[in-house]
């Protein structure tokens, strides 16, 4: 394995690896398979049997050779549960020899991945062009050379974000706090928005803090500490820290002996699906939920600095709701003057079918503040009015600040993405294959339920009975595969899934519908 | 450049890089000056001129040629302050310029650096080992393939670590949870302290959750979110989110408009310098504080499930307190059944000549959470307890859980450690130069305020009436050197720190103490 490396002429020794694998088995589908999705297909100028694959030496199709897992992955499982907590354990993968939409384990089974590392990996494993940037001298040093980015950036920090990070800010937002997770990205900006808040509430940037601010904060005692809070939405996750742990309401696993803040949570809209036949409900729900959002602002006991809220609840069980409830929900939170945080965490980069989920609403004021992580392989928030820089040095501030390596991996993302057109592809193929998934519903209306996603690139979920074991006989056809919330199937395949790969997952979700 | 790495035969690229970086200057020390510090080396067996340096090519002392920030450098701080907040910027550098314990600017300045990225670069810029793993095709995939850990780790996760971050486990601690940063680190902590006390109240690992605690958890209120609480100490930091923010006690600016949970604090031992000369007051003075912690244990009204300390308060101002008092603490805890934390984010992997800080307590009974970043490059906790285990998968979890990458570095950090026998030889310098500044106290008294860290390798600390000043000046002699709490100037050199790197620090501490 090793000696693949040594000649560094060699660019693409993972993509070399990844061809070695067996590539074809019983359980292999050829893009032929698309006849049977003749609605899809249809609809669909490009067939899939026309396209043309972005990596040509990936696997044709799935391999699965043993129960998953098998021997070796037991064996290795057994010996890691000593040292580290295995319980919640999907899978064991050796990524060395995954390659694009196709992660490997231990035993000679290769799976379609159609849940991505939770949403996390944008591009296909062991990417040429990423393993080329992973080579690159600014990233050995980038390893080796961590900076204290607040104290001590690098000379290029500036260019690194300038030309990764930034060039995707979203629309209105030009500035940018890095950091290293989702929670960590969610609560650098809960403390911006407090710190907003409170100057705001003090008069201004100039305005002193008091002898008494300085001497409560101390003690974790307002006014130093004060009694605001952050307002989220039900069955909503922005993380598990202890800041984005009181807004996530996803479930009580998550939740349960953690001290949390008393901060309030407003309903999130319950959508009837299919949309077109529950216009008039749907609307009525969301002016419902829009209308406690508000009560909650205006009374709720500790006031509401800013709202956080996901454009899909993704961990929540795939909930969503219209462009117009967003815009709603703008139009109040800029009428009470608290600040919107759009959590992008999971929805952000390309998997919607636009670069940012909230890209759909067009809106004409954009959010205050967007965190990311996840498909950016990075984290933080982005924002564009100056006033979220807090009033002086080291309030927001923190040893590391996020990781240059991680930056360099996302602009070479960033440029993976606009090399191949991948927003686009998403869209395209996202379209293709929730009509594939609507003609499986019209056959198994049971075992796909509330279909949902639609225009939302590959962003799809449904509800299976169940979805437990639909997601466990998904792994015996080839295919991983994610649930959220109580009941849903989660469709979270990377932005380089094309029509020939929708077309092995539709075979086998029929599979799985026939069989359950 | 980039051509350096073209050839991978050449695994020490950024060193040879480093050797062509102009090394001599009208600023540059030589081991010969340390027989001016006459008392600390006559105190050591080895001297100075007949020690091996660990990287030959090293720059043999500092290079200043310009102002610091010159030129280019402020050209580039406009250049970043467009996009990102550089009011804390104390120096930008160019790592791919540094090499061991120098660090380099965009200007041709090259200082020896015993602030190291806020006491988080251990074996030294550019290091050749370290490049050599970053080079490796484990850390390619590593940085290309990045895995969610707790659903589908990689097939060597558990030998990376217990051939790395386990391979230093503290003693009586084997099991190990990985993080991104030392607020996360010490967050994750505290969640596993608090579901460990509450499955003590509930009467053990197999008793279910009630309706009411899975009601009131997605509610933020008790039972389900408990009244609990971490009891820290004042003046001590452990991060800056929400949770960690709490315990946190540093300064106003860092806790400043952030709520913050209702948690204790205990007052920490301000000791009285020289030791010798304070024996029976400063036994008073630890005795006062253990009483008042152990009164906090009793009666808060929000019951402590965990105290957290540091083995020294390294940016509340490098504050110590004896073996005994850590031993005494040690007692108190387990006498009402509360978690110890140690915080060794700042003191680990061997700055105070002990690979843990707390290795000096003389524990009969370890401490049962060890937490660490920094110097690790990687994060997370460590305990020993099989109950620290949730009783279910997903209480804690999150989608990264730490980094691989990072742990292959870490891994090849404590081998560099090993190889190097780098905490004797920080032990070692650190008594040199804690001998050396002793020296230099008695000749300057105002200076060298209550010089603290004997016997803590390098891990030393003295205040200065004009600190700020005491550091700018310290970068026009060539040193970086930073600050914590309100006066102290803080020494953090790397392991790689030698004699002849203390002896130049040494001149120009006394340099510094002539013109101030």
């Amino acid at each position: 394995m090793a000696t693949l490396f040594r000649s560094s002429r060699s660019l693409r020794p993972l993509t070399r690896l990844a061809a070695q694998q067996p590539a074809r088995s019983s359980l292999r589908y050829t893009s032929s398979t698309s006849s049977r999705h003749g609605a899809a297909a249809a609809a669909s100028v490009d067939s899939s049997s026309t396209e043309t694959p972005f990596f040509p030496d990936e696997p044709a199709g799935p391999t699965v050779k043993t129960a998953i897992p098998g021997p070796n992955a037991k064996k290795a499982i057994a010996e890691l549960h000593k040292v580290f907590d295995t319980r919640s354990l999907n899978m064991m993968a050796n990524y060395q020899h995954s390659y694009g939409n196709y992660i490997a384990d231990l035993d000679g089974n290769v799976l379609l991945d159609v849940y991505a590392q939770i949403a996390s990996i944008p591009v296909g494993y062991s990417n040429p062009s990423l393993v080329k940037t992973a080579m690159s001298p600014e990233m050995v040093s980038a390893i080796v050379n961590r900076p204290a980015l607040g104290n001590f950036p690098q000379h290029d920090w500036a260019s690194i974000l300038e030309t990764g990070i930034l060039k995707v800010a979203p629309r209105g937002l030009n500035q940018v706090f890095t950091g290293m997770s989702g929670s960590d990205a969610n609560e650098t900006a809960y403390k911006a928005a407090f710190m907003w808040k409170r100057q705001q509430q003090r008069g201004g940037a100039h305005v002193e803090f008091t002898d008494a601010e300085i001497e409560s904060s101390m003690n974790n005692a307002a006014p130093g500490a004060p009694q605001l809070s952050i307002m989220s939405f039900k069955t909503g996750f922005h993380g598990r820290l202890f800041g984005s742990l009181s807004t996530t309401r996803s479930k009580p696993i998550h939740k349960m002996d953690i001290p949390a803040f008393d901060w309030p949570q407003a309903p999130f809209p319950n959508l009837k699906y299919p949309l077109n036949e529950h216009v008039k409900e749907n609307e009525a729900e969301e002016k419902r939920c829009l209308e406690e959002a508000e009560e909650i602002i205006k009374n709720f006991h500790n006031p509401v600095a800013a709202v956080v809220i996901e454009p899909v609840q993704s961990e929540g069980g795939d909930n969503h709701a219209s462009p117009a409830f967003f815009r709603g929900l703008r139009e109040i939170t800029r009428k009470y003057d608290v600040l919107l945080i759009v959590d992008e965490v999971q929805t952000g980069v390309g998997a919607t079918g636009k670069f940012w989920a909230h890209d759909h609403w067009n809106l004409q004021d954009p959010p205050d503040i967007v965190t990311f992580s996840k498909k950016a392989q990075t984290a933080g928030y982005y924002f564009g009015n100056p006033e979220l820089r807090p009033n002086k040095p080291y309030r927001q501030f923190n040893t590391w600040m996020g990781d240059p390596a991680r930056a360099l991996l996302f602009r070479s993302i960033i440029n993976e993405i606009e090399r191949l057109n991948l927003v686009e592809n998403t869209a395209m193929v996202g379209d293709y294959l929730y009509a594939g998934i609507e003609t499986l519903a019209q056959k198994y209306p049971q075992q796909f339920q509330n279909l949902r996603g639609q225009g939302q690139g590959t962003f799809i979920a449904f509800d299976n009975p169940k979805r437990d074991e639909f997601l466990l006989k998904a792994k015996t056809l080839g295919i991983n595969i994610g649930g959220s919330g109580a009941s849903a199937v989660r469709l979270r395949p990377m932005l380089i899934f094309q029509k020939h790969h929708a077309d092995i997952l539709l075979d086998s979700l029929e599979k799985l519908a026939k069989s359950l």
